[in-house]
C-alpha cells in the first residue's frame, strides 16, 4: 500500500542480494509436475454423459479413412469396419482399450535430468506448433520463420525453467524438401536442448531416417529405445471423426520405432467440430479413444498422450482463436476428462491471438494456461510463444512466458494447509508482547525463496523507482535476455565426433 | 489453423455484420452475478482447520485498539475485554454471530439496472481504490491524480458491461481538505456512474454530511435507506489483530445511516499478516469474523461484506506485490471462506505490478481475475485499472479491462453439459451424410452469440489483416475509446435541480 518499507540500508542491500541468489533445484518454489486438480469445470455426471456420448459416437458413427494396415489392426482387436467406409467401436473394446492402456509415460529428457512423469494431475508446460510466423516483437514484423529460428526457439527453452518440453513450435519454411525440413526440424530441435523434443513427420516414409538420426544421437538404437527422448506428434484425425491415412501410417512406423506418441486431435469447435464446449469435448474424446485403441492394438501399452486439443473458432469470421475463455475451458474440460479416464493426456492453451506481446497477448496467455494447470493437464502444449492464434511464435514472449508460467505453476502449487503454515502461534507470538509485525519473523525469512516466485522480467518496482531506471520496457528487456541466452554456447549441442557422423549421414541445414 | 476459411464473399459480410450487431442483455453470453466456485483451492478439512485457527486466533489474542463504543457494544454481544487492551471473542459468540449474520446483501444501483445480488457463488467485478497515481498509458508517465480522473473514471466504468461496481478507484489529491474530498469523492462518483458506488470517510464526523448528500442525490432520507446505493469500503482493522479506531467509528455511522459496510481487511503477508498464505487467510477470516460480530452487535443484521483482503508482498524487497500467484491464492482461498461460511464476500483481485498496461499486466489481472472468479467470490475489488501494486489507475487499462473480465466471466460461466451440448446427434448428422463440417449448422449459428465473448478491443484478425489494417496498437484503440466515452454526455449525471441542491449546499469541485 506504500512505499515506505523499500527504504534501505547497506544491511538491507547485503541480504536482498543474498535472497536474490538462485536457489537449488529442490527447494525452487516450483517445478515440473506439481499436481493440479482443484479446478474441476465438470461435475461427475458431467464427465460420466460426455464418456457415454463419446463411447456412443465409437459405436454407432465410428471412423473413417482409417489406412488397411489400420483397418486390419483395429478389425483384430474387435472394431467393426462398415460398408460405408467407417470402422466402428464396441463399447466393451473402447473400455478394454481404457483399462489396459500405459497411464505411466515417462518423456525422456536426453540428459535425464528433466524428465517428465506423465501421471495423475502432474502438470507441464512447454511449446508446440506449429506457426508458419516468426514474430519480430521490436520491429513488430511479421516474416516467414526458418530453421535458425527454430534452433533459437530450442536453444531458448533449454534455459528457461518453466518450460519443461520443446515440442516444434516453428515450421522450418526455408527448407523446401519435406523430407529434409522434417529431419532437420528433429536435428534443430534436439542440437538446442536436452529437453524432451515432440516432432511431426510429414510423410510415414521419412519415419526410418529420423529413427536413424536419433540412434546417432542417441549412441545405439538399445539407447534411444531404452529412453526415447523424442515424441511423435500425431495428428491421427481429421475431424470429424476421420482417421487421417497417411498420419497413421507415421504413427505405425513410430510405434514401431519405439517413439511415445502425442494422439492430437485438434478439432475446431463450430467448424471441424460442435460447436458448444461439451460437443466439442465429446468429439476430440471420442477420436482419442479410437486412437488409443490403435496403438494399444498395434502394440499394447505403447506409450500414448491422449491428445484433446480442441481449438476455438471466431464464429463470426470463422477463423480460428485460441486466446478466448471459451479456449480455457475447452482445454481445462479436457485435462478433466484425461483424469476421468486416469490417462497420460495433454491440450492447448497459453495461445495468443494478439499479434504481439501485448496486453492482450498476456491476459489471453495467463487465462489458459493457468486454468489448465489447476485443471490437472499433465502436458500443455502451446504454453508460450504463440501469437495469431499459431500463426506467428515470438522468442521474445517465449521468454516472457518462463514468468508467466512460472506464475501459473505457483497458482498450481496452491495453498498448504498445516499447523506451521497456518500460523496461529506466529500471530500470538507478533501480537502479544512481539513486534506487531511479521517482517523479521523465523518464518518470514525462512519462506522467501521456497515458497515466492520472483519474475525474473516482470517488475515490481515502484514507480519512483521506475522512473529512476528510465522506464524499462519489458519487450526490451526480454530482446536483451534473448541476446544474452544466443550469445552463450549452446549447452546441447552434441559432441563434435556424433555431430560430424550426423553431417556425413543427413544434409544438416544449420551450420556447424 | 489456417486462414483459408476466413475468405469472403458479399453473403457472407453481411451475415458477419448482422451478427456483430449488439445482444439483448438477456441473451448475452456474460453477465453480472454468473454463479463460479468450481475451483476450490481449499479442501474441506483445510477450510475447516482455518476457521479453527481464527476462532482460537479470536478467542485467545483478540483484537486491540476497540473504540470505547466499540467496547460497549462487543461487551454487550459477549465479548470479553482484557487488562491487557486487547478484546477477546468467545467461540460460541462468533460462531452465533455467522449463524444470524446476513448472507443475502444486495448493493443497489441508482437507477435499479445494476444491482449486485451477493449470495451464493455469485460472481462480481469492479474497481476499488486507493491509488495516488494517474498512469498516462500513451505518454509512460505517472502524474497525481484529481477529482476529474475520477469522474471520468465513474464515466467509463459506467459504460463497460464488465465492471458491475465502482468502487473509489482514486484519490482526489486536488482537493486538499479531507472533508471536501470525501463528499467530492461521493459526487464525482455517483455523478459519472449509476452503478453501485464504493467509497471511504476520512474521519466519521464527515459521514452525516455524505448521509446528506445522498439523501439529496435520493430524493430524500426514505428513498436512500430503501436503496442504499453507496457502500461504505471500511478498514476496520489495522492488522494484525487490531481495531481502527476511527474507522470503526466511521462504520458505526454508516450503520446508523443505513450505508452496507464492506469490512475490509487488508494485511500485508510477510508484513501485517503471517507471510504463509493459509495463515495470512487465517489471520484476515479473524479480523473479519471479530467485524461481523462488531456490525451485528450494532445492529442485528445490518448487510456487510466479508472483505478478506489480503495482498501479498515482495519479500525480497519488503515492497508490496498485488500480481503474483501468491496473490492470487490469497483472494482464491478467501472466497472459499467466504462460502465454508455462506456469507457475502469480496476480496482483491486484477492487481498488476507492472506500471503501464504491458504483458506483465495482461497475465497479471488475469490470473487473479480468472482464479478469484473461478472461486466464486461475490465482489472481485481491484479488478480493472489498477498498476504499479495499486499505486496507479490507468483509464486505458480499465477499458482493456472490460474485455479481459469478460474473458474471465466465460471461465466462470463454464461447460454446460446436456444433451443438447453434448451434440451426439449433431455429429451424427454432419458425419454420416451430411456436410462433414459445423460451420452452417443449426447448433452453431444459433449460439454464435449467446455462448461466445467476443472482445470488444482485443485483436483477432490474421497477421495479413492486421497489416493491412496498420498494425493497430492495443493501448492507442483504448486511448480512442476513451476519448469517445467521455466525449459523450454522462448518462449518470444528476437532475439540474438535483444538481444546483447540491452545489448550493457543498464546495463541489468538478465544474457544473
Amino acid at each position: 500500500m506504500t512505499d515506505t518499507m523499500t527504504t534501505r540500508t547497506g544491511g538491507r542491500a547485503a541480504r536482498r542480494a543474498a535472497r536474490a541468489a538462485p536457489l537449488a533445484q529442490h527447494l525452487r518454489p516450483v517445478r515440473p509436475g506439481l499436481e493440479g486438480g482443484l479446478y474441476r469445470p465438470l461435475s461427475d455426471k458431467g464427465m460420466a454423459d460426455i464418456h457415454q456420448a463419446a463411447l456412443t459416437a465409437l459405436e454407432e458413427i465410428g471412423l473413417a479413412d482409417a489406412p488397411a494396415s489400420g483397418v486390419a489392426h483395429l478389425s483384430r482387436a474387435g472394431a467393426i469396419p462398415g460398408t460405408d467406409g467407417r470402422i466402428r467401436f464396441p463399447r466393451g473394446l473402447v473400455e478394454d482399450a481404457i483399462a489396459k492402456a500405459n497411464r505411466e509415460v515417462t518423456l525422456y529428457s536426453r540428459d535425464g535430468r528433466h524428465d517428465l512423469d506423465l501421471s495423475g494431475t502432474r502438470v507441464h508446460y512447454g511449446t508446440a506448433g506449429a506457426a508458419v510466423h516468426m514474430v519480430d516483437a521490436l520491429g513488430r514484423q511479421y516474416r516467414e520463420c526458418g530453421v535458425q529460428d527454430l534452433h533459437d526457439a530450442a536453444r531458448i527453452c533449454d534455459v528457461l525453467d518453466n518450460i519443461h518440453f520443446l515440442q516444434r513450435p516453428m515450421v522450418c519454411r526455408d527448407i523446401t524438401d519435406n523430407r529434409e525440413m522434417d529431419l532437420n526440424t528433429v536435428y534443430a530441435c534436439c542440437a538446442g536442448t536436452t529437453k524432451h523434443v515432440g516432432t511431426s513427420f510429414t510423410d510415414p516414409s521419412f519415419v526410418a531416417d529420423a529413427l536413424e538420426m536419433l540412434h546417432l544421437i542417441a549412441g545405439g538404437e538399445d539407447k534411444w529405445r531404452e529412453r526415447p527422448f523424442v515424441s511423435n506428434s500425431n495428428c491421427f484425425v481429421v475431424p470429424p471423426m476421420k482417421f487421417a491415412t497417411e498420419s497413421c501410417l507415421v504413427m505405425e512406423a513410430c510405434i514401431e520405432g519405439g517413439m511415445p506418441v502425442l494422439l492430437l486431435s485438434a478439432g475446431m469447435a463450430g467448424a471441424t467440430a460442435p460447436s458448444t464446449v461439451a460437443g466439442a469435448i465429446v468429439q476430440a474424446v471420442a477420436e482419442c479413444l479410437a486412437g488409443l485403441v490403435y496403438v494399444n492394438a498395434v502394440k499394447p501399452g505403447h506409450p500414448a498422450i491422449f491428445g484433446t486439443w480442441p481449438f476455438g473458432l471466431d464464429l463470426r469470421s470463422g477463423a480460428m482463436t485460441g486466446g478466448s475463455g471459451e479456449q480455457a475451458l475447452l482445454t481445462a474440460g479436457c485435462a478433466q476428462m484425461h483424469r476421468f479416464y486416469d490417462l497420460p493426456g495433454g491440450a492447448a492453451a497459453g495461445i495468443a491471438d494478439s499479434k504481439l506481446p501485448d496486453m492482450q497477448a498476456g491476459w489471453e496467455q495467463m487465462c489458459s494456461n493457468v486454468m489448465a494447470g489447476l485443471s490437472g493437464c499433465n502436458m500443455i502444449y502451446e504454453a508460450a510463444g504463440m501469437h495469431a492464434s499459431l500463426l506467428g511464435f515470438c522468442h521474445e514472449s517465449l521468454i516472457l512466458g518462463d514468468d508467466l508460467i512460472g506464475q501459473a505453476l505457483r497458482c498450481v502449487r496452491g495453498i498448504e494447509v498445516t499447523e506451521e503454515t497456518l500460523a496461529v502461534e506466529e500471530i500470538r507470538a507478533v501480537c502479544m508482547g512481539g513486534p506487531g509485525h511479521y517482517l523479521g519473523t523465523e518464518q518470514t525469512l525462512g519462506r522467501m525463496q521456497s515458497d515466492h516466485v520472483y519474475p525474473a522480467l516482470g517488475d515490481r518496482t515502484s514507480p519512483k523507482e521506475w522512473a529512476e531506471r528510465n522506464k524499462p520496457d519489458l519487450i526490451v528487456k526480454a530482446a536483451l535476455r534473448k541476446e544474452e541466452i544466443l550469445a552463450t554456447r549452446a549447452a546441447a549441442r552434441f559432441d563434435p565426433a556424433t555431430d560430424a557422423a550426423l553431417r556425413r549421414r543427413f544434409n544438416i541445414h544449420l551450420p556447424a
